[in-house]
């Protein structure tokens, strides 16, 4: 794996510390910041929340955290009073082995729910791990895979942008896979940055990325109990420059700030395309622009009904360009329209026009959606300036297969 | 087939017309009443609505139906002004050939979308079948097969009940088998009955039977563009005896009303249950009751969010009792609760007990799903008094290929 730009001031380490049964599985990782770090979440909408998620919205924003304990194979949610203890006591244990107050660390959980988390080895594992950290890439490769369930691939995004001058780095990684529906965050994903920032303000930047890249993505719409998205700037970049600490160093001007969140905006949303082109069974990612509805909320609607369609999906993995199914979607979002106000293109074939359904060749259709790995749906409605683009995948046989023999 | 109770003064023709290539393959059907009946529907919200969709709503309800004429293979959905003018003209050559005005006649389609009616086929097909129309069981039988797409099964109910001294018999036919999403009504299905009673009353017990049966399945999710219930009362049985027609004829009292639609209900939610039943590839009929909600919509929310989770249905067509998935599904449904508020039964078992995951033996749950074709789920609240029953299915890899194969 290549990175290309590791954000300052960050340590990394990730092992197998037996929650996994195969030894070769890493399943338990810390991300730490040399210095207090401002900090923002994300999180699961879901009302049935899991204990790390509870305790992360405890703590945050904040601009006193100084890293983040994570393990897989076991969600920790629903689990009670017991959970919420031992999440706690994952805090405790890491911040001890750094050396700082609990209430600086976080904690965040994905795998099975509703059982206990084996303690012991985790403790373990945390108090190991805090022995190895490393700034390098061979340490972040380490936790971006101790982080992944049923993925197939690492989820990472970075860029570099330039704040006046001084260059700031961000270092995104996220899992998917499934349980993938946009509810204001997704799975676990987190951005690392060098900037300079506070935490009231990060919250912001987090939110507004959020909306419009986890929350338009969706693999079956289940919303996780661990939907999770923290972002951390430690200002390491502009210290380095400066030798200097202190609230002075936040990101000043209005411009530079756009322009960070520009940047969080655009690694959230290459990891989020990377949950949904791989997630459980997948071989199409698909992109479906909804434009011209009264507004980017009814946009959405419509995006995410025909994204989480059963039917469009087999159909798009069958390569059978069953563009009804994809229109009868639409009509079904909630959102008010009549037929003639909806056009309808697969790729750059128009399929139907104004309500109309239009000739076209079936078997061109189909080798594109036999040729590409990404397909994209537009659909276009004459109502308003209203839009959004959502990502999702195909519904296949092996989605099935796994969801049907994944064991509690 | 058996039918107990085939209502009087209906007669029924089902046959091969030619919009399907197998000629084995019935397509079309006419239901017709000897005399005007009342007649009320209920039809889906999807904002795509089909042509014959479109007729029915400007027809109905209505005290003079004389019946309805059904074609399956083509939905007549998204097809343009041609296809509402194909519609006008199936009801019109089916009103010649059975004498009476074409608009004493309803129209149903349901198969693929976006296609033109093959017209020529289908007007000979009805002055077809009015002319061999007969109220034998195997005349009923023909119907029942006609409005089959990819059903495997027939979907019948009938019940006799007594009104005042009067027989009163209730026939009702259905199909369904994918893009099932409970949104007023399902696909196609039709109760024809011999009670005297108007259309404004029939249009009262319609909805109110639809919410408690068709509204309470989902195989999908996907609302179809044709989703349609029609409810037929011709008098018949109060005339037989009587030997008289007019207003005075109708049910009379309360008790009656509620009686009748306590029966039309039932056969509703018999039929609705065997579309659950028998969705493509389904291997389980789920039962999901909730109970203990503030009122019966949260109720309602919660159970259709259980049973449209891919996650949910996968677990149970591989006989997994993965709980997790359950609670996780509840807890996105938009209803405020608390994990403490909710207790979980799989059939007898207590999985989840006021937000406590509770010891079970996995091989005893999992015994359970392997060994039944109907699976409970039971969610209790400590809410208040809303409860739901709905009904679903598993999700299967057979369901994914039919669908990925389904041809345009």
């Amino acid at each position: 794996m290549t990175i290309p730009y590791l954000a300052k001031g960050f340590r990394y380490a990730g092992l197998h510390c037996g929650i996994r049964p195969d030894p070769e599985r890493r399943d338990l990782a810390l991300i730490v910041s040399d210095v207090p770090a401002a900090a923002a979440g994300v999180f699961t909408q879901n009302r049935v929340r899991a204990a790390p998620v509870r305790l992360c919205q405890e703590r945050l924003p904040s601009d006193e955290v100084r890293g983040i304990v994570i393990c897989s194979g076991n969600a920790n949610a629903c689990t009670g009073p017991r959970g919420l203890e031992d999440a706690r006591t994952m805090t405790a244990v890491a911040a001890q082995a750094i050396g700082c107050r609990p209430e600086q660390m976080l904690v965040c959980s994905t795998g099975v729910i509703g059982r206990p988390l084996p303690m012991p080895q985790i403790e373990n594992g945390i108090r190991a791990a805090a022995a190895r950290l490393a700034d390098t890439p061979a340490a972040f490769d380490d936790v971006a895979h101790a982080i992944l369930t049923t993925d197939t691939r690492l989820k990472t995004a970075t860029r570099q942008i330039d704040l006046d001058g001084v260059a700031v780095r961000l270092t995104g990684l996220a899992k998917g896979a499934a349980m993938i529906g946009p509810n204001l965050a997704t799975m676990l994903a987190f951005v690392c940055s060098d900037a300079a920032i506070s935490a009231a303000d990060l919250a912001v930047i987090a939110r507004r990325a959020a909306e419009q890249t986890f929350n338009c993505i969706s693999v079956e719409g289940h919303t996780s109990t661990n939907d999770t998205l923290i972002l951390l700037a430690n200002g390491a970049s502009v210290r380095q420059r400066a030798g200097s600490t202190g609230d002075s160093l936040s990101v000043a001007n209005a411009s530079d700030s756009s322009r960070l969140a520009a940047a969080v905006t655009e690694v959230c949303g290459e990891l989020a395309r990377a949950i949904a082109a791989d997630a459980e069974g997948a071989t199409h990612l698909i992109t479906i622009e909804v434009e011209g509805l009264r507004d980017d909320r009814e946009a959405y609607r419509v995006a995410k009904t025909v994204a989480e369609s059963a039917l469009v999906k087999t159909a798009l993995h069958g390569a059978d360009p069953n563009w009804g199914r994809i229109v009868s979607a639409a009509g079904y979002a909630g959102v008010e329209f009549e037929e003639e106000h909806l056009s309808l293109w697969l790729g750059d074939l128009l399929l139907y026009h104004a309500g109309v359904p239009q000739p076209f060749d079936v078997s061109t259709a189909s080798a594109y959606l036999k040729r590409e790995h990404e397909v994209h749906l537009r659909l276009r409605f004459t109502l308003g300036p209203g839009r959004c683009t959502f990502w999702t995948c195909d519904l296949t046989q092996e989605y099935v297969r796994l969801n049907a023999e994944y064991t509690t």
